[in-house]
Order: C-alpha cells, then structure tokens, then sequence
C-alpha cells in the first residue's frame, strides 16, 4: 500500500471506517509536520503496532501562544512525504486550518480539553500558558477523527507525553498511548523541528543543554541521588550563553517534584539559545 | 433481547466490541436516573434509530456544584430498570464513582472537558458555576466508554443539548446527536427528577413556570416579537412566591440572546420553588 495524502476530515473518516470493516487496527501518530528522524521512529514504531499507519501534519494554531513561532513554523509537506513513505506509512492527514476549526473567530470560542492546572502550571506549562489545552484539544479532535487503536508519542515532549497519557485515562479514550525514546543527532543534540531555526553558531551552543543532562547522568551514576547536588552539575555544564528556563526533577507516574531521584525520574529542561527556545531530557532509572 | 445492567467499564467495553462485530449500531441515552416518562421517550426514540440501545444511569459528583443537592439526588436504580424495560433499553451501564473516577482526590485533579466560558456564563451556567464543565467531562467519557452512532438529549436541559451540539462540533466526534421534544405532565408540569422534592403546595406553585411560558407563547402567536414585552407578560404571570433566577430569549442556533423573536428562539427559564431550583423551556418558531 502506497501513501496516501488526505486534506479532509469526511475523506478520512471514510477511509478509516473501510478498514474497520476489514478488521484492521490503525495507529495514529499525530506531528506537526517537518518531519525528522524522531518523527520517523514514530511512525516505525506505529508499523510495528497496527496494520494500518496514519500520520497527521498540521501546524495547531491553538497551542500557540502569543509571540511564539506559530507563521514562522516550517511547512515542509513535499519533504514529510518522503520521511513518511520511507517508514512505510500508509495515510498523511494534512488538513487546514479551516477543516479543523471551521469558521473560528475566537480561539475562546472553542469548546476545550484542558489539564489540571497543578500539572501545567510546572515545566513548559509555565511560560507556555494555555499551549496544553491547545495540544490535548487538538488531539481529542485527531482522536476522534482517526479513532486509532494506538497513539505514538515521543518522549521528548515528556510533559505533553504525561499529559495526554492522563488524558486517555481520565476520559476513557479507548486508545492505547505508546511512549517512544527520544532520538537524538550522533552529538547529543536532541532532534527537533525547531533545530531548522539554529544559525551555526547556536547549532554549537545547543549541545549544552545535552551536555548537562549527561553529566547529571553520569553524576547520578557516580551515586549522587540529591536532585539539588544534580541541579548543580547540570548548571556548571551548561554554556553561560545559554538561558536556562527550567531544569527540573520529576517523578514520572506523577510529574510531581521529587527531592531525591527514585522509582523513574524525569530530568527535563528548556532552554533558550539565541532566540530558539528548545527542551530536552533524560530518565533517571534506579 | 432483556435489560442487562453493568456497572463496570470494561465489561460495557466488551459488550460493545461484539455489538459492532457484528454490525450493530448504538444509541446512547446518558441519564442521572430516577427515570420518568421524559427519560422514557429518549429511550424510546434512542431504540427507533439503532440496533442497540444503552443508558447511562450515574449521578455525576463533578456537575454539582457546592451545596446543591448532590447527596440527595434520588437514587432508584429497581425502578430506574422497569421504566428502562418497558421502554425497549437494551444495557443499563450503572458505574460506581470510583469505576468512573478512580482514586479522586479532588475534582481540580482531573482533565476536563469545558465549553467557552460565553455560552456558559449565562442562564443556568451562570448559577450553577462549573457546571456545564463536569456534564461535558462525563459525556465524553460516556462518548469514549459506548462509543455510540447516536446520543439522545432531552430539550429539556436546553442549555445543555447546545452546548453538547457544540462540543461535538468542536471536537470531532463521530455521534449523532439526536434532540427530543420536552415531555410534560398533563397539567403542564414540566418533568423532572427534581420534581420529587415538590412539597404538595410548592407541586401546585411550580405550575407557574409553564403557566408563564404558554402565556409567552399566547402573547407570541397573537403577533408580539418583543421580548422585552415578551418578558413582562411571563412576569407577570410568575406567582410571587416563585423566585425568578433568568428568562431569557436566546437563538436557538447561536444561545445569543435576541431582542426581537425571528427564526427559533428559545424562551427558557430558572426559578425556585421553596428550595427546590426547577428549569422550563419553549420554542418559538417563526
């Protein structure tokens, strides 16, 4: 089976309930286009899982907030055609604005999906207010669009991961959510969309965001539990042109802080080089 | 086929994964119980459009709000299952609150499901803080655990049909939702649950709700569009000792209040009767 690109919603509603009726499982993995390797690794693992693979790319208007990079994201659907045939994909759903908010004036106009304010209120939630609404409204929608059997999500959005985990579980979506690793370049650099927007001397600087988290690796490796003494290593590691925006210890059945690392803990961080705000993390695993 | 009830999740799941096996459709009624012939013409319009029918009998703890009357909303699943037998229902699906919301420490843990905060800010939304967030969070659980072709919502809660008419607009999904005619006693009495809590004498002054009402529609077919003049007459027409909380004229497609009735509008209403809070509505159509 061949890709297939699908623009509209009554279109693919009419695909995916063809291959119900012949008893397929779909997996669905949701992007925002400007695919790389992580987003490939996704759509491998989808592979893997079903018999049927759809990937949707839409850059989501509501989970940005204002002043970010919402015009400037890059599009580049011509190139994810080529990413997505090479991970033996079978469908890109790649709608516009106006076939998934049709008509819309006002984003508070929109009925929305929306986390606990304890859990967003932390980490990229903070500075990014109302950006998890936008994503867990957003994929309700795919959700339901798609109705897939299985869901893959990448680590590297670990807060957005937990989140919408949550959010299957607390609504009930008959949809199992499939954590991927993250992946990243042979330096250490995470592999993100938003990379594109590094100048050469930034593409450098970056790697320090990596750089920390492995030392606070291999310092936690060494023994050392006290998430304070990691905090430390993992500031001395980072370039001091880099603006750290968060460095946090969390535990990862709960997002909530821990003060020493036990059970899984989240070491996750944002950071902003030059211009580019970018996130990475590891597991700390006891 | 004979009424089953389940109160667990995954075995509704089950039962449902072999009714669409074998191509059955599924209509879903979502109730709070103490069933009455309102409940009884959803049911009956729900078995006139899919193969199977399933109401939902749960009194929902995140709809109320503090100090209503959660504790003692009546609970009488035995006579819940005659009036559901009789009239054709298929599964009452009777879950615990901890089937539905496992290890709850708080209502603010929870993902929820919140419709714009304008359409809510009015008529019973306005009151009743809250909760059109708690009704929208258990319907798609509803939503997700039945995966239904069709829901039936009484007209009744008017408020409520548009604003889930909306979310599942909003939101993608793939149901039907099919609104039914308000039902009412003989002597005009709109039906309620809540109806129970009637004293004898406060029973005879609820009538004053739909006393004001008809007079509205008298008012309105004898050639007056004003609502404003539309209003005085429901007014006056309201016994004093009912507490008015809202009459309003709103669109019928919008929920925006109109000062002149053109197209559908609805004339809907809230008032107290002693400490009972009772709700009434009609249409008028152009």
């Amino acid at each position: 089976m061949s890709l297939i690109v699908v623009n509209e919603i009554k279109k693919l509603r009419e695909l995916v309930r063809d291959y119900r009726k012949q008893g397929k499982t779909i997996a669905l993995v949701p992007t925002m286009g400007c695919l790389h390797n992580g987003h490939k690794s996704l759509m491998e693992k989808a592979h893997s899982v079903a018999d049927v693979t759809v990937a949707s790319v839409f850059v989501n208007p509501i989970q940005f907030c204002p002043g970010e990079d919402y015009d400037r994201y890059p599009r580049t659907l011509e190139a994810d055609k080529i990413v997505a045939e090479s991970a033996g994909l079978d469908i890109i759903f790649a709608p516009s604005v106006n076939e998934m908010y049709p008509n819309l004036q006002k984003f508070s106009d929109l009925t929305m999906v929306t986390p606990p304010y304890e859990l967003t209120d932390i980490m990229c939630g903070k500075s990014r207010v109302g950006h998890f609404d936008g994503v867990e409204t957003v994929v309700t929608k795919l959700f339901n669009i798609v109705q897939p059997d299985f869901a893959c999500f990448g680590m590297k959005d670990i807060q957005q991961l937990f989140l919408i985990k949550k959010m299957v579980a607390d609504l009930n979506f008959p949809i199992e959510i499939i954590p991927c690793p993250l992946v990243r370049e042979d330096d250490g650099l995470a592999l993100s969309s938003r990379n594109k927007y590094l100048s050469e001397t930034d593409r450098k600087l970056a790697l320090s965001l990596s750089k920390a988290l492995f030392a606070i690796r291999d310092f936690f490796k060494a023994g050392i539990t006290d998430t304070k003494k990691l905090f430390d290593t993992g500031l001395t590691n980072l370039d001091k042109n880099v603006e750290l925006e968060y460095l946090e210890f969390v535990d990862f059945d709960t997002f909530k802080p821990v003060d020493s690392v036990s059970h899984n803990t989240i070491c996750a961080m944002a950071a902003k080089v030059g211009n580019v705000r970018l996130i990475d993390n590891i597991v700390l695993e006891v």
